[in-house]
């Protein structure tokens, strides 16, 4: 059935292990209108986010100039344990489709902290500990980027402080543990330990939470606790930076065997994974090289791209963080429990964003759970991977189109980001396989009631 | 910080994946003695095994003249998707101990199942489906092996029936959730599904189930079920043929740079694990090449080689089995509940035993849980894995061998078996982080009422 020249794993050496991340931004031909300050309403300026991030971060995040950032030693270091990640050919899964298409996807997953958070947290703690502060502070939904920088806390000798999506926390209470072990803190959010989580319990007591307002809560301690910081695992330009390890590999791998893809996929929440999977190819794309198709998908549940705005908003439920232009669904739309709790933000990293509204992430799509559900358990089945559900939303697009395939008789190359394990989404399993998940799509007027909490902002486009 | 010569993993290529199994027993000096009928106490015929076993399994079961088995080629097939497994050079546990010595530890965790036993699981359901059977039957204890039978038996289209001891079914609820999203039936043990569970259930009403009692439910079931024979994960020379991939691989990678065991190290419940590791390690030892020094790791709670008989008993608790000669608690002992489910077996791999009885697995080690635990938070804050609790008896041991060498200035190369992944086994991580997990270690009178039922066999050496 292989190939008999392209093997299941890719596995790069050591040494090809980036030495640099990749910008983006250095080659985009229009850049997001800037971040403005929350209260002057004018684009902040590096002293106005060196309170909340180390200032290594505060350079890479407003960093349009310089294409490639040198990895540090340590961190390097660090991604020897566990990277290059694999780039696997997905040949049982071409067998089972019957399709003439050739699918590739990027394993990330495969760390102990289950998904590709690990890259950019382990980036954000060394830069933390470089700084001398004694902690950082974070919010964490499905719970993946908590345990990733729980690991890397643990490992830089760094206080670690989470606020986790209360229906998380409830629905995972594995998650936690593994925090704990690394060492770090957890505390269910909303929660009383913030005055704006406070203010959110006491109009909306029976919230299940939200990442918008996990954040409200983590930036809160942070700027209130002396030595801390605040770190952020998605939507952020830093982290999108970070990402860019897993394309770089990708393509790396892919170039080995003399493949390059006509369609990378990837699932999309804040933007972190697809950010960083689609770098280079984007690169390659700016640049005239190649053209490859773009798809982000994203949960009928909380379509910020197929559905929200492009406009400037509040990156956290309670208003108290820079205003970025990104497509959002509104910075109070609450979106219901999923059980892809990593894709439940109501915006969209600004750099995807800005790609999308001019046309280089050329679609995006939003899927049900079921439909999500029943492509990754083929996958489970016959990949021998259990994928969690944020993963699996591209599963289930590189299914679509790889059938799209078979129909039309094309030998696409299609790449996808597997970015996690489903080891802690096993609730969400059961659920499927007794037959008691729902699908859930908000209606137009829910979306409205996020709409009408956009802030008004007369001059500013 | 890195030895520049050796990468912080080892990753074979795919062609480097063993085109054959190696059976040590064509190499061993002894042979254990034979496998005896419970009815007739005659050593057993391929004709006895049968009705329990799968056909070539018991050819494979029986030979002790064939040093290499040919892999079938979709067993090769599968295990692409998965091997070859990293050998990894513990750098950063090295440096985290001071210590001269070289730390290697085989990987095997990485797969979906979370442990080495998928090496075996595919094996057994893919000789099963070529006998056109519609079905296995097995027990679990930690649930690894059931995840790895499910997973196989999902892959090859086979129904999978799996008795999980009580204990293990309540403390891993998430485990019976991927082996029934792989397709499995999970039931209790002892359960109301069989007579023997009837009885032991009538006897022992609160009993938290063992390996032991598993065993004998799961042989009932398959025995009087058309179709279908049972499998096993461990104890069985089968399953150490199997898992002899383990050795090859890590002696192939060692020798990719150089690198030979002073000290091989595994954690040892029937033997699976240890036993593949060091088949090839054992065979160079057996012929003369070398002479690795090989130490077996054993919970104090359930330890069958350092305080068991070395005699004749039953592999299961309804003494429904053949009796296998091997050092053993007797097949009544059912062990405390500790959290390595994995390890809790009355009796230990016959070529294990038989081996540790003629001197050539050199020593075994019984080890608390409380400082299995201490040696497993360590290793997951610098090596970035957290381990199950079986694998962490390994690491203990490691840990412990590597602190000699700081003591006694000797650089020994030291290789151990990472089997497998905690993410299961955090509810014993939460009890270890708040300060309520105790260690456990029978009493003499505890082991003696084991031993007095051990079958009274005149004539039988």
């Amino acid at each position: 059935m292989a190939n008999k020249n392209i093997p299941y794993k890719i596995n790069l050496e050591e040494s090809d292990i980036p030495q640099a991340w990749y910008n983006v931004r250095a080659d985009m031909k229009t850049q997001h209108r800037p971040i403005l300050h929350p209260g002057t309403l004018q684009p902040v300026v590096p002293d106005d986010l060196r309170p909340v991030f180390c200032d290594e971060l505060v350079a890479q995040e407003l960093d349009d100039k310089n294409r490639f950032i040198e990895i540090p030693q340590p961190v390097r270091n660090f991604y020897k344990m566990y990277r290059p990640a694999p780039l696997v050919r997905a040949y049982f899964l071409e067998k089972e489709l019957d399709t003439p298409a050739k699918i590739y996807y990027k394993y990330e997953g495969g760390n102990t902290s289950g998904s590709h958070k690990l890259n950019s947290s382990i980036a954000q703690a060394y830069y933390a500990k470089e700084q001398g502060l004694k902690g950082v502070t974070t919010e964490t939904g499905a719970g993946q980027w908590g345990t990733a920088l729980s690991m890397a806390c643990g490992y830089f000798g760094l206080d670690c402080r989470v606020y986790m999506v209360k229906v998380s926390a409830e629905q995972k209470p594995y998650r936690k543990a593994v925090m704990e072990t690394y060492g770090a803190t957890v505390t269910a959010s909303p929660s009383d330990t913030t005055n704006i989580g406070k203010k959110i319990l006491s109009e909306n007591p029976d919230t299940t939470g939200s990442l918008g307002c996990a954040i409200s809560e983590a930036v809160e301690a942070a700027v209130s606790t002396e030595g801390y910081r605040y770190v952020l695992g998605s939507v952020l330009n830093q982290v999108l930076i970070h990402q860019s390890v897993v394309g770089l590999e990708a393509k790396a791998a892919m170039e080995k065997y003399g493949e390059y893809p006509d369609i990378v996929i990837g699932c999309a929440g804040g933007g972190s994974n697809l950010g960083g999977l689609m770098a280079p190819f984007m690169g390659d794309r700016l640049a005239g090289k190649a053209s490859p198709y773009f798809i982000a998908v994203e949960p009928a549940s909380c379509p910020s791209l197929t559905r929200g705005r492009f406009a400037y908003d509040f990156c956290d439920t309670g208003k108290v963080t820079p205003l970025a232009k990104m497509y959002t669904l509104g910075s109070s739309f609450i979106p219901a429990s999923n059980h892809a709790g990593g894709l439940r933000y109501h915006g969209m990293s600004p750099i995807l964003s800005q790609l999308y509204h001019d046309g280089y992430l050329d679609e995006a799509r939003a899927v049900g759970q079921l439909s999500v559900f029943d492509a990754a358990k083929t996958f489970a089945r016959v990949e021998g991977l259990l994928p969690a559900p944020e993963s699996a939303h591209a599963i289930r697009a590189a299914i679509d189109e790889a059938l799209k395939c078979k129909e039309s008789g094309e030998a696409k190359t299609i790449l996808f980001g597997l970015t996690g394990t489903g080891y802690f989404d096993l609730s969400a399993y059961m659920q499927y396989n007794d037959g008691t998940m729902e699908d859930y799509v908000p209606t137009d007027e829910d979306l409205q009631r996020g709409f009408d909490g956009l802030p008004d902002l007369p001059g500013v486009e």
